[in-house]
């Protein structure tokens, strides 16, 4: 790193290879920004549009930190900062490359190939400049595959063991998730049938949704959330306003998930797009947590935080399959239906007893299905059939595969925690650490 | 979302309209860099301003949180993340276009018309190259509206209820906002009068904080705060850590709040000004808050954390109408005013029994009007009188408007709790949730 | 700020200068993007990275209120927004022009030549064309010795005055950083000997390390830290929620401290090497923190939250000297070592009883030095005997200046609160407010 003062000093003496001396040098018979200028622009929109659904890694853990008991706290920062690392280097190893294998049967690409970066100072002419470097196309699609099992993470809180979860982690960021999201994003089967899920809420929300209700089934709900004559007893979180931050985060992490997947900036059309894909998913997720706010004031008499905070979410999930079509008015009644999915749909999972902590379940995999067929309201070239067979294709894939999963952990490992170290906390029994060691419990 | 390898080839099989495609066809014939490349750049400071101004809707919900008593912190949480969303709603429900009514009689333009956005994939031909998208500067300028309706929050905390204050938020986000914006940034009269306030200190920040002082004078202090013999008793905030992480993330916000208003970023004088404006507004903020440190320490041999937090915030607010012309030590020294205006006046709002909780009124309101005359020091175009004049006007509209609106709100619905409801907390009360449940009080 | 519809008008009728307008019109004659995109993009770089590298001082103490008690927490939060602050305004009274000196004597620049900024709209002809401006580029470097700072902080946090620190911090940003960044950085001796760290592994981390280092010497442990019998005493932080927090944050501000450091954007290989930069950055830092997890639970049956965050950072500073040239599984490996370093050099601390509260010098110290070496195994041009070389040069010199700087401070006003001060936690004794005034200790 150095100045402009010297930075012509320092180039001419020492040659650094490492400063872009070289690349500059190379420039001298560069293309021009007609040619260049949209790689860079693509470039720098997967770079900005990936650091902020990194943070969405952030966002998770501070959301379900903030609705879990203060006796998992330290449980599911470990848990949450674990899995997105898992996931970093299963995606590198394997994951990228069987997502996207170019020429390939439509169904299964190659395992074990790992990604490999354009080289140091690449030239224009070496250089995907119809597209983006690979680094920042790869670091884009791998926080996305991240997200995908924070999702797990929420739903399955409180009970189940550290490093069996990360067992699956491994599974799911390094196996199912890249096959599966190769069939549309890599130019597969589902992709040719005219499937389309423009940022994810089948391919990456539901498949998280999917594996978490798979989880949550053969985990089990938690020691004392349901009664023996069936009734829900409400566990609350531990930390609402570490609730709200985390949901804050998402929102804006939302902003990179949705306008990144755009896949360029460089001509106004695109820059144009990611600009109303910005608009829309704020309006989507105004519209879910308004929707939330209201309905459970109806309902409920009282306004419901969580339900608010999860509505936003939804609506967010919702607007995920096509964020770019809808107008205004059509990203926030699309989102408002977000909003009522979760409102109902959490006291119904309870109904079944499918006990998911953080109310992943409604907001990714319900809202998530929800905003896959409503792509066929404004884009005309979606039909609800091939939108329902990529819902199912994506649901039965992930959900058995996980179940097999779950099922084989189960009965090997094990999954979930002693009776008795889950009623003492998860961060005592598994980590010997408590979250908040100094407040003393209500 | 689809990567390099497979993109072409889905292209060539599918044509997906939403993948940028079409636009990469038209791009052909379309015209070079030096033509759009402005209007990019301009795009893309929009939407990276734009998401930085909106997590100040996040750093507003930290800061008030850690400043209320934990039992209302659940109620803050929910009216941060609804007054956002209704913000969101109502301007673009017709907000926008009464702000920015183009030709008009430079008072008030046409209501209930609701915004639109360019279309997918605008063509070149079609699109401000001169400025920016639709979408980018609709999202830019809702995000500001949201920043006024934070600022009342905050000081109206832990006795308003819920839904009288989210009326107000409709109307002030909806009407007033609006209108007295469009008199400056809108092309209105006080524009044509020379009136000068680059980012909002008047129009954004005094206009929250005209807003929130005719709430807490209709509203009455929080019981205890004043005792019968005149004395004020503190109430301290219930958790500084947050209040200190809502001020750094407001701080964060900021460099999107002043550098975004440049409006401009694809030039070099453009692009230059925007680095500009990160400077000065960084420094402001550090001078406010090394200010306050220091005053507070002479003043009462203790430095006050909330004090040096409010002074950043001030140091923020009184640069902010004027964040380009200023050298870095003016910069320095304007900031550093508004962190004395915030030790001077949080007392001095306490001997007037106006009851403030955050300190709203003080970094908002006074730091603003200060920010307003301070333009004149560097601005050769702004005169003392016109300042005035723009201050006047703001002050008068927004604080009469607000009253009569809170006074109606008040004999009709209500606006205040009931005295058992403020003395349990807002949480129980209203919302029957708490936000620490497990941690008892002390 | 204006919109599309009225900026026409405005600019006509008022000729603002601080809306773009005189740069509009000079742009008539203005040279191509090809001419000027690369200062564009690199502005914007700065800009961009500027605001995530300051987002790290928010992570810093988020992460050090974390791991403090509760009964130092304002304390914490006080002392890092006050040297932010401090930071910024030294940097730009001296350190800047110390540090990037232009033609010097290779060792000690000028002192007290404070930042002048590019003026108001600069012309293209007046712009460093093959850089950036100087605001982003003052902005970009005032948030590194910030960051340098924060580091220090950490380490001798629940025991050191305010002032004293303060008094520190001052002379730290403004006299021993910038002399011995310009060594390397403003292109002095070491640059021309050959050293090499790209984004500061020594430069910024290990400093900080070093100044650490010697203040938690002259300082000595916290009472009850180390018991008579030589036994530690773990003293657990009091909310690993914050300290998850602080941790994701400063993961995220990475991306700009290492991409940053590109120091260019605007060709194909430049923008091309930010983004595998930012792929590399995320790799090390999620190599340490599963290389933590894993070893935690080998070596203690039980995974070390604590340990984990600390991992992840470990990685970051070890990848931070050379982000760039690396494969992904060089990045892993040299995380992965980092890891290590953090989890056996804590207890070594702790056998020497130096008492460092948030392991800032396992972390930024070890690990940097760590990082610095590893340049030699990536990048062609750096030799071992000249990694070392830098390593002591910047050891020795910070070191033996921190030392006698913190003897100086603790000879005549005393850099240590009392023992009943400490025992009562700073909170109460030195700011007079608790962070947490309602929570009861358990």
């Amino acid at each position: 790193m150095k100045s402009t003062l010297t930075l012509g000093l320092a180039a001419t003496l020492l040659a650094l290879p490492s400063m872009g001396v070289a690349q500059e040098a190379a420039e001298a018979a560069a293309p021009g920004f007609d040619e260049i200028g949209p790689y860079i622009m693509t470039t720098l929109l997967f770079c900005m549009a990936g650091f902020l659904v990194f943070f969405m890694a952030c966002g998770f853990a501070m959301l379900e930190g903030g609705l879990v008991r203060s006796k998992n706290v330290t449980m599911q920062m470990t848990k949450n900062i674990a899995l997105y690392s898992v996931a970093a280097i299963m995606y590198w190893f394997m994951g990228f490359n069987l997502m996207y294998p170019g020429d390939f049967n439509g169904y299964v690409g190659s395992f074990f190939v790992p990604t490999v970066l354009d080289p140091v100072g690449v030239a224009a002419a070496d250089a995907a400049l119809d597209y983006a470097s690979i680094g920042s196309d790869f670091f884009f699609q791998l926080v996305f595959v991240a997200a995908t099992a924070s999702i797990v993470s929420g739903a399955l809180a409180e009970r189940i063991k550290l490093w069996p979860f990360l067992a699956f982690v491994v599974v799911l960021t390094g196996v199912f998730y890249p096959i599966s999201g190769s069939w549309q994003w890599g130019g597969g089967w589902l992709s040719e049938a005219g499937f389309s899920d423009f940022a994810g809420s089948t391919i990456v929300h539901s498949v998280g949704g999917w594996a978490a209700l798979a989880g949550a089934i053969v985990l089990g709900p938690r020691i004392g959330k349901y009664g023996k004559d069936g009734k829900v007893i409400p566990i609350p979180g531990s930390n609402l306003a570490l609730a709200t931050l985390g949901t804050f985060i998402l929102w804006l992490g939302w902003f990179g998930f949705n306008g990144g997947s755009q896949l360029a900036m460089g001509t106004v059309g695109d820059v144009s797009d990611v600009s109303r894909i910005f608009a829309n998913t704020n309006m989507a997720a105004a519209a879910g947590a308004v929707t939330a706010l209201i309905l459970t004031q109806v309902m409920y008499k009282k306004p419901d935080l969580t339900m608010v905070l999860n509505g936003a979410l939804a609506g967010l999930v919702s607007i995920t399959a096509e964020p770019l079509a809808p107008t205004l008015f059509g990203a926030l009644w699309i989102g408002a239906v977000g909003g009522v999915i979760v409102v109902f749909a959490v006291p119904m999972l309870d109904k079944l007893k499918i006990d998911d902590v953080v109310g992943a379940i409604p907001v990714h995999l319900f809202a998530g299905i929800w905003g896959t067929i409503a792509v066929i309201f404004y884009n005309g070239d979606a039909s609800l059939s091939t939108q329902l067979l990529g819902i199912a294709a994506y649901g039965v894939f992930t959900f058995v595969a996980s179940l097999i999963l779950w099922f084989i952990l189960k009965a090997t490992v094990g999954i979930r925690v002693g009776e008795e170290e889950e009623i003492n906390g998860l961060d005592m029994a598994e980590l010997g650490m408590e979250a908040y060691p100094e407040f003393s419990r209500g």
